[in-house]
């Protein structure tokens, strides 16, 4: 926290994105934002994507306030307003005086998202877990992990996970309902990740909306919850803790697919991929093939926009080959967040089969690691 | 059959196509092709869409030979080899002696699809119930109903269905396993069936690889057959004897919603859909909506190809908004098999939402309604 005067204080923190390799589809608790399941993540590193957000208690405030991406939010941000009460609440119950009466003041929040606008990247996972790590720094209440993670949660349900670094399960049914590390960022140092932004991406049915939907039309889904995802949790967290990258990436794969398979059994259907989803899912599936091997994997959201796995082994072969299929500007502009070496991809994309259809359907790739949970960065914090 | 001299006999046949509204996907046996699953069909006319086949037995024939739009199919045409063992099997019990002769000749068959090619239109049903037929009526079987149904369905699972006019039923669990009647082709006259042919379909795994890959590794295919499409049958069956469209229309659109899910929970995963079939399928959804009920339903075989059913009250209507949508040609040849009235669509697209991108990417449009089985077209026949 910077060293202000009393009487007005503020602390500016960062926080990540997480990527679900086992997903999160459907609540039963649409309130209280309690999943059916337990999901998985990786937290992405903050190099070049994250939300940074600054709060600011003082005596002069009369009210509380929050500016998302330089626009105002007030009114109807019913899930700010029940963070930030119940960190308030947390804190007026704290055995310090000096958050007591810091609990008292009125807050003023101003977020940001680095990463590019429009590019259709859940936003609100960071976001929530910013606003809520960077009001418990402000408040002095860093040592209560379970409950910011719980207070992040009624944000936005996969906020939870962002307030961890490294590998992430968040438990349906814990007590309360949290998340927790697996493993910290540093235990596979090998994997990376390319998230490739889609061109031409069109609106949605919101997640919220069309995990309420799933939850009341969906037959498979009630399956899913039942009778798949618990083993698949478990087989996931041994492959992650073993680093066994083949088994990782095939759980990967088949937990996105059959998270889009729930969305299109459900009635009316909800479409997140498209065409150039479908497109990068079969590359995948090719080039493993030609690598007589499972050297990559992908994961959809609910969106469009393909995250990929790979070990670093692979990085460069991989992503020319990716940029050969589905670029249309230079190498050296097409990935972002990492420099990567150009690799001749002719051979790859012979065996592969060209197809230049493909040209320009992925603006950019971000090349990403498994990275830190949320941090301060005053320069005192 | 046509009374030509006894050394040599020739029977001419046309067999419809048919549209699943419960699907059938997965077999328990590969080679006896016994479905996981009982199905439902409509069996469309066949002013438009037909196969033809012509079968000669003749003393002067030294082998049997298969000519199959106009290509000679020989060799490792195994499931046709069945088809005619069968048969001849079949004949040869016979307590008639002149079938027991003829089942000794060699046959020749010239086979063909009057349907446009490449349009993605499935031929196998309508080919093995044509071949079957034709054979049927040369050999005098034609009482053997059951038997024949059989024998078409070791040709192409779905065949068995075109045996059959009107609203029919594949029993998986039937000996031997064969599909029946549920309602004759005059039951529901209302009802009509526009069969849209995408623009630019791509080459995808063929059905019976990706319904053994989907048995193979789709955990949600499992539960389909044990809890979900057992229901849906009765449910289907009861909507179509007592014509209620709304009902029939909503488990249609579930029923292939859930068919394309089983694919993508397929590893790797099938696209038989593509960015057309979805628009499609929001369209109608939409459509639904301003009209604030259910008035037209989708459904989609391996392949991008929409198969809508809608009452005759709503298909000029309908029509014209589709044609407004998605069709580049005239609406006069746009819609085949059928004379539409063009209906002034502007205040239904504009309800819906205009989107010029959708121009062109339906080909045509083939207008039918629910038609009658097999049939000779011999003179005498």
């Amino acid at each position: 926290m910077s060293a202000d005067s009393p009487r007005s204080q503020s602390c500016t923190c960062i926080a990540p994105i997480n990527i679900a390799v086992i997903k999160y589809w459907g609540k039963s608790d649409e309130d209280q934002i309690i999943p059916l399941n337990d999901s998985i993540s990786l937290t992405l590193n903050t190099d070049y994507m994250y939300t940074k957000t600054t709060a600011t208690i003082s005596t002069e405030l009369t009210k509380d306030s929050i500016i998302l991406n330089n626009e105002e939010a007030s009114g109807d941000g019913v899930r700010f307003q029940n963070c930030l009460s119940e960190i308030r609440k947390l804190a007026a119950s704290s055995k310090h005086a000096s958050t007591v009466e810091k609990s008292k003041l009125k807050v003023a929040i101003v977020s940001q998202n680095n990463f590019p606008t429009k590019a259709g990247l859940a936003s609100s996972a960071s976001g929530y877990a910013c606003l809520v790590f960077t009001l418990a720094q402000l408040f002095e209440l860093e040592s209560h992990k379970s409950e910011l993670s719980a207070l992040a949660r009624r944000g936005s349900g996969s906020a939870c996970r962002s307030l961890f670094g490294g590998f992430v399960q968040w438990f349906h049914e814990s007590q309360p309902c949290v998340a927790r590390p697996i493993a910290e960022a540093q235990h596979w140092p090998q994997l990376r990740c390319l998230v490739a932004v889609v061109s031409n991406t069109s609106k949605a049915v919101g997640s919220t909306e069309g995990m309420s939907r799933s939850v009341k039309t969906s037959k498979l889904l009630e399956y899913r919850i039942k009778h798949v995802v618990r083993d698949r949790v478990e087989e996931m967290k041994m492959a992650i803790l073993q680093k066994d990258f083949v088994k990782f990436a095939e759980l990967t794969m088949q937990d996105s697919n059959q998270f889009h398979a729930i969305c299109l059994d459900t009635y009316p259907p909800l479409f997140y991929m498209n065409s150039t989803s479908q497109a990068i899912i079969q590359l995948v599936h090719r080039y493993n093939e030609i690598r007589q091997n499972i050297k990559v994997a992908y994961t959809f959201d609910a969106g469009p926009n393909a995250v990929l796995f790979m070990e670093e082994a692979e990085l460069n072969r991989f992503a020319s080959v990716f940029h050969s299929f589905f670029g249309s500007i230079p190498h050296e502009s097409f990935f972002r967040g990492k420099v990567l070496d150009p690799v001749d991809s002719t051979k790859d994309v012979e065996a592969l089969g060209p197809d230049n259809a493909l040209k320009g359907q992925v603006q950019y790739t971000i090349v990403c690691h498994v990275g830190q949970g949320p941090k301060n960065i005053d320069p005192t914090g």
